[in-house]
Order: C-alpha cells, then sequence, then structure tokens
C-alpha cells in the first residue's frame, strides 16, 4: 500500500480528480498548500549575481506559491498508474508544475467497517 | 514507532482528542482538509447508470466534504490500542466515518530538548 | 530518500526557510496546522494535583496553538544535516519548540521533466 502526495497547481485540481476517479481511486484528501519549489533557488542566484543588496533583500521574504496537495492511497500496483496519470494531467513543461512523492504505508482502516488492508482503499 | 493519520468528522475532534489524552498521547497535529471517500463514486455509479446527462455534470463538481485530518506519533507498541481506540470514538455506521493509515517513521526529535527516538515522543 | 516533517513556532518560518535555501533545499512545502504538545498533558496533571473540578473542566477545552508544519524532501545522506539546522534554528528551550519526524519515502517524481529519485528533489 502506498500514498502518493502530490502538490499541483490549484487550476488543475478538478482534471486530477476526475482522472483519479476514472482509474478507479476516487478517495482522496485535499490540503491548501504553500510550495515552493527550484525557482526560488534560481531566481536567488541571479539576484546574488546581480549584487543589488535591494533586491536580494525583497526575495529574502521567500514568495510562496498557492498550490494543492492531494492525498491518494493506492495498493501497490497501483502505484505507478497513479503517478502516470497525475504527471500527464499536471505536466505544462512550465515550472511549478509540481512534485509527486510515493511514501509506504504499513495499513490502512476504514471506520465504517473497522476493514483494513487493501479491502479498506477501495 | 508509527504515523497514525486519522480523517475524520470535524464534530468528533473534542471527543477523538480526549480519548487520545485519557491513553497517554496528547501530542498531537490538526490540520482542516477536504476529503472525499467512496460514496462519491457510489453517486457517480447511480447517476451513469440513470444516464441522466445534467445530474452527470452537476457530480462532476465533486463535492468534497470537510474533514479534520489528525497526526499522532506513538511507539510501534501503541499503534493499535490507539487506532482501535480512534475508530471506537468515530464508528457510526454511517458513509462518511472516514480513514485511518498507518505509516511507518524512521525517527522523532523534540526540539526543546534535542531528544529523539521514543524519548521525543512521550 | 526522506521527508523531514517539522512542526514549529509560526515566528520561526522565516529563518527556518532561509537556513533550508542556504543548505540548498529550497524546495518545500508549508500547512498551517494546529498542535498540541507535552505542555498540555503537564497542564492537565497540575490541574488534577489541584483537585479543582473546574480548572480541570476548562482545560477539556485543549487548547491548540497555531503552528507551521513544513515538509522538505531529501537524499538519505542529508537528512541529519537538515534535522540538525531545523533544530539550531527552532531551538529556544521554552516549552512549545515543536517536533520534526524523518519518514521514508519510496520515491519522487518533479512533474515539469518527469525525473525521479534524486534527481527529482534537487
Amino acid at each position: 500500500m502506498k500514498e502518493i502526495l502530490a502538490i499541483i497547481r490549484p487550476n488543475k485540481m478538478t482534471k486530477t480528480k476526475e482522472v483519479l476517479e476514472t482509474l478507479g481511486s476516487p478517495a482522496m484528501t485535499a490540503i491548501r498548500v504553500m510550495g515552493r519549489g527550484k525557482q526560488k533557488a534560481i531566481l536567488n542566484e541571479v539576484s546574488m549575481a546581480t549584487k543589488e543588496p535591494e533586491l536580494l533583500k525583497a526575495e529574502g521574504n521567500m514568495r510562496y506559491i498557492p498550490k494543492r496537495m492531494i492525498s491518494v492511497v493506492v495498493p501497490d500496483e497501483d502505484t505507478s498508474l497513479i503517478v502516470e496519470a497525475i504527471m500527464k494531467i499536471n505536466h505544462t513543461g512550465q515550472i511549478g508544475d509540481g512534485k509527486i512523492f510515493v511514501c509506504p504505508i504499513t495499513d490502512a482502516f476504514r471506520v465504517r467497517t473497522k476493514e483494513n488492508g487493501d479491502a479498506a482503499i477501495f
């Protein structure tokens, strides 16, 4: 069992949810987060090269970008399918496309039925 | 050491916190999330069967339900006790009772004392 | 690859972000959470000792404290450096300094380039 944590653009949520539903994994949790990727580091390298202290200081505020984090728990054998599908929907080729992390999950429980294991996530 | 991630109804938070405190695990983190479980899939199956395109489209909006996610980190040997207690408090038998995930944790640190391992979570 | 989850005081965010950037891990996700640590348990022990039922009941409201949770994913070999740095910045010696959890990550993907593994997190 794996947790797939995807940090994506807010405007990609609807399509991402649709593809997960189509692929039989409709259950998910969505969280509003602030994210910062590699672009920040690149900006800073540029500004350091220009040696403009004010600009540097302004960038020291570390602008974060609103993102959505979605969490989907899937059986091991569905992991690459779901990762590929989320990448396909969220890929624009532009900086800010987001990241996906795959994390081990030891067990899952559905509270209503007290089922555990793969039965709890279908 | 395990992280227990429980996605529960907001109105079950107080009782859930109380039971965790009673069981000696008062430290936790709580996050507001939007969740969607199996009920969404069931709704869609019904609406697809009725062949009403407008209904289907309306449901394409994917109504999410406000939930709370709580995270509690416990020693391995307390995992099933805490999972059982959270299930007991949150079980109503109705759709929407929530889910619990158990995740491995490699290590924990208490910043104030720099303790790590089980000492950091008591 | 490890996920470092740190639950810290909101007023330590800027310095924490700065140190992560300095150490070459600028990419992170930040989430507003409500946290409760050991202090709650200590308060309750005190109030139980005083045998004042009203006080106990008031504390039954379980005051949560706003915290920030930050998530940084790093290669295994950088884990202790980043944990030590976050502890250094966030340590005041006072209750409420926060906690750090280290969690295993199976894989990571950068959506823009479809890179995975360590290449996805640099």
